[in-house]
């Protein structure tokens, strides 16, 4: 979590260290070991402070740290698109970016969404609502590239979405090695995918 | 979990039962969710039996839970698999395969091992061993038709895992928008990846 500090008033600033400690811990070990204890300790609020800021507890506190956390790997993602006006070396961009980031956190900072989302699938909408609309989120910006380039609206969003699909399931694969290597190769063979799926877009028309 | 039942003993049965109650719990919920309680429930083994056959408790229950559910979706790739020799199609079928699983099981039969890997990834190196161990015997279940195709066996490998990220990724995205389009679109993606893949290894030859 890198975001710069914005603190506005004393009151913003512990909801901000509040949602930021448990965006990490989500991040890092998913929903069900994070506990309101944990948040606390390390955002140094008390549970009175935590409760006043989320009357909802753990549930409402989760989806407002999905939704901050998604904010910074959708920053994450601008950074890596912004690598090239190429759509497949844009997405080869994102995904040498994640290598790296994963691999400079020693395979922490990853996807700040997956793991709470595969946890709470059908136990939690309002876990589950916050989930989906930051991968929705992060397939229209990786939408917009294609876009950019004149794809045409079904088949950006469709491509977006297997884009997003491989970076997350190679980020799994990284993590779960200490590897990066599946990252790297998934970088080869996005750039691969758009230039096929563009030619073959481009055969249908 | 559908793999035919096969008691040698009523010792077998018990551990088996034991063993598919936790892999199904992992699969659906992720491992801090499942408690040894609820195995002991579901599987109508006492706490004393369950520590009997799993005598290091829920982390060697995991782990062995883990490796049962693997072989259960080795068992389902390899289905997908059969549907084609071409591997492009071999994967089309992989993915519609598992959006027809997850679909009739309204999301919950995904991936085995995706939720625990993600939440213990750094903090159960029994867990994190059984979900590589899962992975790595996905990812050469993947390659097998590349390499009867002649493909060399760095490219197949490359490729069978940026197939089992995508894969994996799709799940994801499939089960928390509740939709299988994501593992659909990556169908079509995959067939024209391999093909994109074979047509770039062959330039470089």
């Amino acid at each position: 979590m890198t975001t710069p500090e914005t603190e506005t008033s004393p009151a913003a600033g512990t909801r901000d260290r509040i949602v930021r400690a448990a965006a990490d811990l989500l991040q890092r070990q998913g929903y069900e070991a994070t506990s309101i204890k944990a948040i606390s300790v390390i955002s140094g609020a008390t549970y009175g402070s935590l409760y006043h800021f989320f009357p909802g507890g753990k549930e409402e506190l989760g989806a407002a740290a999905l939704r901050f956390g998604a904010e910074d790997f959708s920053a994450l993602l601008r950074r890596g698109l912004a690598a090239s006006n190429d759509p497949g070396a844009a997405f080869a961009a994102c995904a040498q970016l994640l290598a790296d980031t994963l691999r400079d956190s020693e395979w922490t900072d990853g996807c700040p969404v997956a793991a709470t989302a595969l946890e709470m699938v059908g136990r939690s909408p309002l876990i589950q609502r916050a989930s989906d609309e930051a991968l929705s989120e992060w397939r229209s910006i990786l939408a917009e590239p294609l876009l950019a380039a004149g794809w045409d609206a079904a088949t950006a969003q469709s491509l977006a979405g297997t884009a997003l699909a491989t970076l997350e399931g190679a980020e799994l694969l990284a993590r779960v090695q200490s590897d990066d290597q599946p990252l790297r190769d998934a970088a080869g063979h996005l750039r691969l995918l758009v230039e096929a799926v563009g030619a073959s877009a481009r055969q249908h028309t």
